[in-house]
């Protein structure tokens, strides 16, 4: 019987849970994200069947955070001050490590996605990059040297500052920064609040997203300045909003206007800046990844 | 005889040159940065002495940038498109090893800064970390997972843009984004255009000092959200200036707004912000950490 590894994308808006070994062979189940209780078990069921047969080794879970990823606290697992109010304080972790005697793993959402870009997808063999989703919330996630950048906890990459456009008034959508950070302009959540309605509802051409763009433009700039990366992925609901990615990279040349030791340009831009190759499918595959390495450890 | 190193830290306004082995034993010159053959000449003077006595091994120089640090490459040791116009195009390494017949490593100025406040200063044992530096330029280096961050190139963290105050009118400084980044709004060379005279001699008491601070916060938080370190080390010319680090550090707790993994506070602040344990020698011995290190390869 074949080993295989279990992977959850826990999102603001939808658990995506999957079974299998890598892009080749898996299976998924979608469920929207309600109460911890109510979402963790679904989850758990999911597993269940798998793990009984005796062939599921690990799963690997990538989740929204704040969360705490130090094995050594006795808040391991454990979400902190998130925007989503009715998952502060949930342990992420232990309700699947107390009912599968297998290893568990954790990590943000985007760590998993940038695992997955960077073992199966578009950011193969690149040693310093970085994974964006702009969703529900905005999270980002570097591998540095070849390892994800964790530092103190982890990078909180959607909370950056950003210049506010002249032209814009919206009051922003982050209960910590309002209008003062990236995730506060550009969210899934800051676009409904902003337009009064889904933001895959606001139409293509809606002003909105000249305005989206721009910030966007600008928090990549920062991410260049400050991590140099060989390559950033742009995932995320939002970026399915067609001609955004390609304003986004004109955008973004211009206002390095010049000034970058990475030579981006015109000319380099598109293969600089890119959607992720795996799809909506970069999280849940970089699960496994996650999954399977702490398998190989024990 | 005993074997000693070299180090240069070469900056916008004076170049320091060096020998020793490290913070117990070596001995500095200073002298102001001029054309590209005047000052490089003067260093060579300099290290020509302990070069033909036979026991310099070789030397660290830590250099503004942006400068090409591929050693692949036909440009490796040019300096590209620097604010310093006249230094653009100079090749700092090869008049260097032209001249010697020793190792000669470089790296930019605040990388070598990093390394000196990583070997014998306060960012010791830590693994994550930031040295920024605010001087004429605006430079950042950080320490990830123990080794220098370069991704693609080297950070060039001055450059992130930020908000503008709503009572700042100034234009800014910078050549290439104006008053849209960093050091076109506090590095000395900006607050000396905004104020008509060097930034040290703008008086304590002067209200452009709240703005600089406000600056200096918005960055430390991008930085923060975007590489989680675990302590942030500020050095250089305009952090000389009395009350503006205490003024940095409540800003930066303000703003976070209590939304942070790493656990930033009121309480935590003071270790977590710091300046330089090496006082202005971080740079021109972390020369000698980089000299050193590469003597150790060859």
């Amino acid at each position: 019987m074949k080993d295989i590894f279990g992977s959850i994308e826990a999102g603001g808006t939808k658990f995506v849970c999957a079974v299998g070994v890598g892009p080749e062979q898996y299976f998924r189940k979608v469920f929207p994200t309600t109460s911890p209780k109510e979402t963790i078990n679904k989850a758990i069921d999911f597993f269940s069947y798998y793990e009984k047969e005796g062939n599921l080794k690990g799963i690997g879970i990538g989740t929204f955070g704040p969360v705490n990823l130090d094995k050594k606290s006795e808040k391991y697992g454990v979400i902190s001050n998130t925007p989503k109010l009715n998952w502060i304080d949930t342990n992420i972790h232990s309700p699947f490590q107390e009912n599968f005697k297998i290893p568990i793993e954790i990590e943000t959402d985007v760590n998993i996605a940038a695992l997955g870009e960077y073992t199966w997808g578009g950011a193969r063999y690149l040693n310093n990059f970085i994974y964006l989703t702009i969703g529900t919330g905005v999270g980002g996630a570097a591998i540095i040297n070849g390892s994800l950048l964790k530092g103190s906890g982890h990078p909180e990459m959607g909370h950056i500052f950003l210049p506010k456009l002249k032209d814009d008034s919206f009051e922003g959508g982050c209960p910590y920064h309002y209008d003062q950070c990236f995730e506060g302009l550009v969210s899934g959540a800051s676009i409904s609040l902003r337009c009064g309605k889904k933001a895959f509802e606001v139409k293509e051409t809606d002003l909105v997203w000249g305005l989206v763009a721009k910030y966007i433009a600008l928090a990549l700039v920062n991410y260049i300045y400050t991590l140099a990366p060989q390559k950033i992925v742009i995932g995320g609901g939002v970026m399915k909003q067609k001609h955004l990615l390609s304003k986004v990279r004109e955008l973004v040349v211009r206002y390095l206007n010049g000034y970058n030791y990475s030579n981006i340009n015109q000319d380099t831009i598109n293969d600089f800046i890119c959607a992720p190759s795996l799809g909506d499918n970069s999280g849940v595959l970089g699960g496994f990844v996650l999954a399977k390495n702490n398998f190989n450890l024990v």
